[in-house]
């Protein structure tokens, strides 16, 4: 771990810059995939399984039996956390409903928007050793609120042909009307094209690896939507002389336990809070089964000091976390001066875990510094805010001249004559 | 103009297929204009800005003197257009204020969302014979309302180096911070990556040419997020037998001007009013001073005769149109079985032309089929909603060992540590 002392402002945007993430090598391969699903459907995407997961499967989507199968495998105990994260998560998501109001913006002119759900989106769900159920709950759970009629989800299936239970449990709990089992690229092609078996959606949503990174920018360009672009996780503690030291060290460790790519960076105004989280971080790191990876992931992190609290959160705003901790003393404070991050979590118990399992945020946020300029997934991923406007006869007399010198200054004729003759027609 | 009466469900993914639209032919061209501003800056848009626009220029910024003769040369009868406009636009952006609310999701266990504006943002407004201030206002009105701190607009000079005065007034209207005389590749790649005068900005916002829209694609990927895909711009109208043949052709003729790839689409329950419209687009249309790309334009169009309402609105959903008129008699029942388009007019009055200027709503919306997954330019495409969450000993007690469990079970054991040490510390 690198200790910087008072680093100056001219270094900070070396200091906050990501290694240079450029998927764009993966594209021949990428692009070979996905036509190959385009053009071939299920017997493309049941090769590709075949090839890259291998996987033999008659069919691609989940039997009911599978599903019942998986709710007697999964514990009580996970089941019960599994409901009581939907609740949360439910409930956060809920609240976030949003009800437009008419506006009459001048006499006779009324506007307003409504939001409605996309009808179609798709879920991606990576494979692996851990099975990130949690991303189920995440992606399904605001898209069943917001009424989206069709809600796919793909995730791979292991070399018997079986999905991860808890996944199963956990598409269940959410709503997700229909699951595939089908990985990378080809899972990207068969949501973004629609197949025999998979239905063609509107939007992808969720996290995967390089190719599935690069099949969902490909697809972006012209057949559907995404959540936002992605990178490696990240997390930034601010903290003080008042933080706890064993909170801190644990909240590092949980984003270094990602990958070797995770990003970890710590803002302290004290020197002392240094040491002790990073002789803190070593004792912890001992106890953990991916401590390799932890370690290797730590040897980029920065434990940077700044004078005082203004500095703190103006690194941080540099810097554009995903996970922005707040473990200061005056957490509220700070809380006002964010202006770039993800998901911000306050206070000394409100640890990352809490936001990336339960507390009812999402956890699907924006990596990379791409909270500049975007949020993390929320109820409006899910909708779109159509604008509706009606006017009445005085509502052309209150703009009906205006949008004709508009468009008359803008060349548009048949524009200001679609205008004119309401005009005249009022006039009458 | 084509005439289809009552269509199969089965020919309808055909009928409401638009153009492909492939850009990528662009990208070797666009990528080299790009790396060269990125690796030159000001020289280098400087040497494009003499190639592409002809104009010599020694400073890229608009001055201040500029913008005070572009003050003198607007006529007041334009400057009180763009003042009513911009009162209209501002009165229904700032309607779309977010206030998020604080929601305890469990006992002690707190989540709210928080708008916040992005700090820089960019607008390109196109050039060509007609200058498109209309879009200065669309762009930078929302900008200002969401508190914005950098707006930069770049728009290109003529071959005297000079901006069209009225792009330069509504700039100052709206509040626009720095304006930059620089079109198409060039400009995107400067506010893209910033350059010696030019800002880099976190998105960019506005329409232009394909090669413009390409450039657009290509920094999204990495460096800047972007409004929306773009595409040629399109109308829907429904109408029954009660609608007013003489305005349905006037606005299916004001997006036919548009350009010769526009798209006109008329769905109707009456076939006599559709032969109505046919007489009156004929009609009008030689009154146009566009009217031969308008012909060309209507050469494409497609008049659709349909048994019901219920089959219109279903068949324009299918389309998912950027722009659709509701011109029957029951618009407000139609209005509510709206799933997909950008922006809708109704009744009579409430022709394009209306939100294209002064109704309040914007006029940068999804073309192409893309209101299927995005809504058009709001207050939102300005704001980030960050989340925040605050947990308290009861908050922990209330989640911990539901984090623990999941954070177990996708076997990341840092993530339940970091739980573990706070349940630790609550049970003391």
């Amino acid at each position: 771990m690198k200790v910087i002392c008072y680093p100056a402002k001219e270094e900070w945007d070396e200091l906050v810059k990501r290694p240079h993430l450029d998927v764009s090598e993966l594209n021949a391969t990428v692009e070979g995939v996905l036509n190959d699903v385009k053009n071939h459907g299920d017997s493309a995407v049941i090769r590709y399984e075949e090839k890259f997961d291998h996987a033999h499967l008659d069919s691609l989507s989940v039997s009911d039996a599978e599903m019942e199968e998986a709710e007697s495998l999964v514990s009580l105990e996970l089941k019960h956390a599994l409901e009581l994260a939907h609740h949360n998560i439910s409930s956060f998501h809920q609240s976030q409903q949003f009800h437009g109001e008419k506006v009459e913006t001048v006499s006779g002119v009324t506007c307003w928007q409504k939001s409605v759900a996309i009808e179609k989106v798709g879920l991606y769900i990576p494979g692996g050793t851990a099975p990130l159920f949690s991303t189920v709950l995440m992606l399904a759970t605001p898209a069943k609120i917001a009424g989206c009629k069709e809600i796919v989800l793909c995730t791979p299936p292991n070399r018997e042909g079986k999905v991860n239970p808890a996944i199963l449990m956990a598409a269940k709990i959410a709503g997700v009307s229909k699951i595939f089992k089908i990985g990378g690229v080809q899972a990207i092609g068969a949501m973004a094209y629609g197949t025999e078996s998979v239905p063609k959606v509107y939007k992808i949503f969720g996290p995967g690896n390089q190719y599935v990174m690069a099949a969902k920018q490909h697809v972006s360009l012209h057949d559907v939507a995404i959540d936002m672009p992605a990178g490696p996780s990240e997390v930034c503690v601010i903290a003080d002389e008042t933080s706890n030291p064993v909170f801190v060290a644990a909240d590092l460790l949980s984003q270094a336990e990602h990958g070797v790519d995770s990003q970890v960076f710590l803002i302290s105004t004290s020197e002392e809070m240094i040491e002790k989280v990073k002789e803190e971080v070593e004792k912890q790191l001992e106890q953990l089964p991916r401590k390799e990876m932890a370690a290797k992931s730590l040897d980029n992190s920065k434990l940077v000091l700044v004078k005082d609290y203004d500095e703190a959160i103006e690194l941080s705003n540099t810097y554009a976390p995903e996970h922005l901790i707040i473990a200061t003393r005056n957490y509220d404070e700070l809380a006002e001066k964010v202006v770039n991050a993800g998901s911000v979590f306050l206070g000394q118990y409100a640890c990352e875990s809490a936001g990336d399992y339960a507390s009812g945020t999402n956890h699907t946020l924006p990596t990379h510094g791409y909270a500049l300029a975007y949020n993390g997934v929320n109820l409006d991923s899910y909708n779109r805010k159509i604008t509706f406007q009606h006017l009445t006869d005085e509502g052309i007399r209150s703009i009906g001249n205006a949008v004709v010198v508009m468009a008359e200054n803008e060349q548009l004729e048949a524009h200001a004559n679609a205008m004119r003759v309401r005009v005249d027609e009022v006039g009458k």
